[in-house]
């Protein structure tokens, strides 16, 4: 028997042809659904078409792909894209109108993954530094399924490289280094009574009002690193009071988002929010913290690549992958089409005039 | 086939023995599980038990129950308690521990409306005053449900009265009248906007600070009535926001839960309310509001019970169907055995010594 076997789904068996233009292949990746999870077949046609071309050394990691160049150049860079998206919320299949091709994973992102595409078909010999392409899975979930961190655990030779080039959405502008992210559970006391004799109690909802009034009046600080400004944040997420319609609540719990310069390390950051809140009766527990990077604009390789590419770099405000390659001591930035703005939103669209500017750009990089 | 057929739980057939001692039979009528909406087979039994008395003629009306003198008094008082309970807390079967008789109702309220099991059976010609005996289903649950606003829009000649006693948990003490209740979700707006980006949003939660702040800053008024002192409430029970870990909410919804002396009507209770949070931006809607009962100290029937019970009235403060009553034109206060404290918890006990005290009480009254 040839072809998809019974109940293969869309994108079993599906060719990416990748002599064609970067709007085609962004739509024929786009309309191969790879929901965080579920990117095998995404992953196999990348896979293929990439095993195509006898410039370069193939291996798969999961569902995860690398593609190397091997000629010898002291220096080496690598381009990387994830091939998941989030779940798709009535923004299938692709669709091109006028300058703007919309569909789900256009801008976070699909219109990335088809430049590395394009560059790996028709850079065959880049001229100063060996190439590196790396294709992964599961960006948009918990960072332990993180194609990229499965590939540092069990093939770390494959992200060895002087510079990497994320192109997570960046209006095709270069976004450099990014802040850290932590997450954390205020919780405030009380002691719950019933709502007919409320003074036997203290109410944990009003009690909390001083902590939200704290972060209303607070002003995240503004830091600058390489000439480039990171705004931090500082936020209340949620909010949860509440145990019965005629009880004094005993318990309230506010997750707070803090975003952080790269400056900061995770112990100062976590320090910097347990700082804010020195009464007592507060409870903080820090569930969740990863640090920033650094953009690194003084480091060789990354000055080299923002001359040729002729943009001004920005800083990256929210949190990528690019921290995690800085965590390997790999410099990166952020290099792609499309507004990071629109990543997540059901309208999510790529323009085309910034897919052809950054695979021209990085062609002309890669080849001078 | 004789007895319960298959299927038949506990209460099945169950004989009430009216002749039995208050504390035995109030463990009878614990010992029948009857959770608000299941309270058909303790309706059967007391039914039956009514009926077998030739000096009442019985009424029933869904799950409760009215049974009546009638001897041509001028005057009427009822005497009324509800058959439901609140669902188990691993508090069955009853338990006497020295002078404590503890399980579910113990307190609220199957101690009460044995002592009015007690004084049907044994006061077969009140003196002064024709009794009603009113033992009613779902006082615990949505006030459209409960027994006795059924009898009112069904039956409203069995609860004609001078006056009422409602078999309430109240120390074997007479509380008179209750506040109202109101229920209010007060919406804070605000705008969305990825926590990267805050400063594009609006953060609704940070606002609500104000809110509760101005909760926690509040002193509720103290009402003196007839001499008893009302002191009002008003609580946040619930505070509600978040729309994912990464995103500004847009909306922060509080619950508000004010208790209001009974001389203030409706209208002035969300008067009071809405006055409190004069900024816009709050949205406020009134889910329910139900008035309260003045106690009426001042009226003939009331002054003579008070009188004869030889107990100093206090003020009641949660809600009960005195209001109810009320409403109807029927003066009402609490007296039942039972610290009202301990409603609804799972350590509900009633003392012995007040089951006895009530019921020897009331006989003397209605004796007299």
């Amino acid at each position: 028997m040839t072809g998809p076997g019974p109940g293969a789904g869309p994108g079993a068996g599906v060719d990416l042809d990748l002599t064609a233009d970067v709007v085609d292949l962004t739509r024929a990746l786009v309309d191969i659904p790879s929901e965080s999870g579920a990117e095998a077949r995404l992953a196999d046609a990348v896979e293929a078409a990439l095993r195509s071309l006898p410039h370069l050394s193939v291996s798969r990691v999961g569902n995860s792909v690398a593609a190397r160049t091997d000629l010898g150049h002291p220096e080496r860079v690598i381009v990387a894209g994830h091939l998941d998206t989030v779940p798709a919320a009535g923004n299938l299949p692709s669709r091109l109108d006028g300058g703007l091709l919309h569909g789900l994973g256009a801008c976070d992102m699909k219109g990335g993954v088809a430049v590395a595409l394009r560059l790996a078909a028709t850079v065959p010999e880049p001229a100063a530094r060996d190439i590196t392409y790396i294709l992964y899975e599961c960006e948009e979930v918990d960072g332990d399924r993180n194609g990229l961190g499965v590939i540092a655990a069990q093939r770390p030779e494959l992200l060895a490289a002087d510079l990497a080039i994320l192109m997570e959405p960046s209006d095709a502008g270069v976004e450099a280094g990014c802040q850290g992210v932590l997450t954390a559970d205020l919780t405030v006391r009380g002691r719950r009574a019933h709502t007919a004799r409320a003074w036997r109690g203290v109410n944990a909802a009003h009690r909390a009002g001083a902590v939200l009034q704290r972060l209303a009046d607070h002003t995240p600080e503004r830091v600058v690193i390489d000439g480039l400004e990171y705004r931090e944040g500082l936020n209340a997420v949620a909010v949860r009071a509440g145990v019965a319609g005629n009880v004094v609540p005993d318990e309230c719990v506010i997750t707070l988002n803090c975003r952080f310069a790269p400056s900061r390390s995770v112990e100062e950051a976590e320090a910097y929010v347990r700082g804010l809140f020195p009464g007592d009766g507060y409870d903080i527990e820090v569930t969740e913290v990863v640090p920033g990077a650094l953009p690194g604009l003084g480091q060789e390789a990354v000055a080299s690549l923002v001359r040729v590419l002729g943009a001004t770099p920005r800083p990256k405000l929210g949190w990528t992958d690019v921290a995690r390659f800085a965590s390997l001591g790999v410099p990166a930035l952020n290099y792609g089409p499309g507004d990071p703005v629109l990543a997540h939103t059901a309208e999510e669209y790529v323009p085309v005039a910034q897919l052809r500017e950054c695979e021209t750009r990085l062609r002309a990089w890669l080849s001078s």
